[in-house]
């Protein structure tokens, strides 16, 4: 990646942008696939996103196992970003959004402890999901239901290449300010 | 439903309005739930429809429990159309397009007798399904991936009150035409 600065400046979104500054590199968590003896850890640090109840559609009594199976078990891989000091600071998952004749859309969720947030975590794995599904053979990513409240993550996924492409009027019923809109977000990968 | 003529003029897409008519509503087929006993003869009528692989995101070569899977187990509820004669001329499931926060919101996938077409079977269970809908307490009705190429859908959709809210680039791989356009589609209920 180091040796790509010239094409990363060639492309607005190219992945190598960012990867290519030694300052933004050294910030970056390492990502790696999660293994099963990761969940202990990763279900501390998604537990209190879950319980929110404010960015994702899972009901935030959740069991943890129920949370297992839409994390882990579910999707085609599971991913977590580790800091220098060996703590899990993200983690998110990746899979076809749609079987058969949309099974070359995939899907993406992630989750940035709060404690590592403002950091990069996020813009990261977004990134590396990106590099992941091209490597897969996605030729799209999707995203189906994007809070609208949820402005960081919106803001950030506009600047890493997605499209609201649309608006879904009342689709979250979040839990303090009732039913807000939720965005698809979309974006050619290939 | 029929003493609604008056809600149901002053309301675009009433439901009331077709089904006050007595023309339309005695060409209108029964709709009923489908029991496990019915599946032998609803697979019948909606296998050369996955087969063809032109309008669902399912595996063309899909086998008949996948598709049972797909069409009775998972939904909230599947549904008959079944003509005069007893024909089976259309099916129908229903279930929330998301969990948790987002199941205020349901989904469905219709499928008419390739036999029975252009008589207005797919427009009764739309109807249906959104009566039933509104009954279950559902708020909105949300078709994740209507394929840009099946224009007889789209229009009916919406007639029937549907917006087209957002256009999905190449997320359905046609098996004629390659990678289409699929629009997400949205009507509001309560």
């Amino acid at each position: 990646m180091t040796s790509d600065v010239s094409r990363g400046k060639a492309k607005r979104h190219s992945l190598a942008t960012t990867f290519t500054q030694p300052k933004a590199f050294s910030r970056m968590p390492q990502i790696r696939q999660l293994f099963d003896a990761d969940w202990p850890k990763t279900w501390e640090m998604i537990e209190p996103v879950f319980r929110a109840g404010d960015t994702f559609p899972y009901p935030s009594d959740i069991t943890m196992d129920d949370a297992f199976d839409i994390w882990v078990s579910d999707p085609a891989k599971t991913f977590l970003a580790v800091d220098g000091a060996g703590s899990v600071v993200g983690t998110y998952y990746l899979k076809a959004n749609q079987p058969g004749q949309g099974s070359h859309v995939c899907t993406c969720g992630y989750i940035v402890s709060p404690a590592a947030r403002g950091v990069g975590v996020a813009s990261a794995m977004c990134q590396h999901s990106q590099r992941e599904a091209i490597a897969e053979g996605y030729r799209a990513m999707q995203y189906n239901l994007v809070v609208a409240t949820n402005t960081n993550a919106l803001r950030l996924w506009q600047k890493l290449g997605f499209d609201i492409v649309g608006t879904l009027p009342g689709a979250f019923d979040h839990p303090k300010l009732g039913y807000v809109d939720a965005h698809v977000m979309y974006k050619q990968l290939a």
